[in-house]
């Protein structure tokens, strides 16, 4: 079995916004040279997402204005009892729980296994800080 | 390592419906042979899911109505800017990140290792089209 | 390829709530003696999750309020057909869905490969019974 570990930095100048990671991903399959395999990518941070759909900006206006209707950011501790720690980013847990932490995806004759739309996307709910991503690949 | 790779196909005749494909993925980890391993199971379009949950009419229904209050069908183009591109789908991008892309089950003795009511259900969300399901299983 | 299973067992005495188990995954990736891998952790029932998230408990406050305002719990036959078979936890296999069934962590160096705040988390959403989950690992 081999492996390839690597972290990604990313310093996202708004408070949320979508990065579309997946030519750095398939950078990192090639670089493996893992030919069949599961290629899992996750944010280290839990204001933030890792997440697969389509690359549309009319999508992302959507889709951020869908998460501030689900969890509004409100720096308050009424809404948030998280905010009581100091914190203003209570509604940036909530956001990405909706959007998830990670993808898993199938590597397949060395390349990421895809649909014909797929895209990973790293979802920032807190930024204007570097955060990191993880890309651990495993296979044969 | 041992590896298998195949995509199924569904053609779902409604616009949102699931369908049990637990047996399906049954049979495909015992034509693998692995006895230990991972298996993936993903939607290869992102107007879709895998989920598991239970197999209870009941249930689907209240999941369809759920998902309808938080994300409701409207092919104009106020509330989805993504439906400027053409499509009518915008409603089927936020119910799949409800649901989710893909689950992920531990193989054991050569079977799915699943709780008692632990069944795997493709979710259609802009059916009345062939579309794919990947499942990758890697192990020993 | 090493593996290794195991399932644990946990009676939470309320409806809901979250455990932490991030000290149990970790003291189970130290025994398998994988290196380098994939660990993944599954609810086994369908109206539970496991998720990775802050330990804080106005956070997990704030995440009970939340999910009770987007499934609330209710008895009845009227929100939730599913109800018609008896159970009363409708509810519970919405917020679970939210959650998440599961996640998937990297293992490297032979510890689980964590961002600064990430910890795993057991979400009960139907207690007071018995409720298992799986701990799955494979790597080297």
């Amino acid at each position: 079995m081999k492996s390839l570990t690597k972290h990604l930095t990313f310093n996202i100048p708004a408070r949320m916004d979508f990065v579309n990671i997946t030519g750095q991903v398939e950078d990192l399959v090639r670089e493996s040279g893992i030919q069949e395999g599961l290629c899992l990518v996750n944010a280290m941070h839990i204001t933030a997402s890792v997440f697969i759909n389509d690359d549309e900006p009319g999508l992302h206006q959507d889709y951020k204005r869908w998460l501030e209707k689900l969890a509004p950011f409100d720096p308050g501790t009424d809404l948030y009892a998280h905010n009581r720690t100091g914190e203003d980013n209570g509604d940036a847990h909530h956001k990405r729980q909706i959007m998830g932490r990670e993808v898993v995806v199938a590597i397949t004759n060395g390349r990421l296994d895809f649909g014909p739309w797929e895209q990973i996307f790293y979802g920032e709910f807190d930024g204007r800080r570097p955060k990191r991503v993880m890309v651990k690949i495993i296979g044969e």
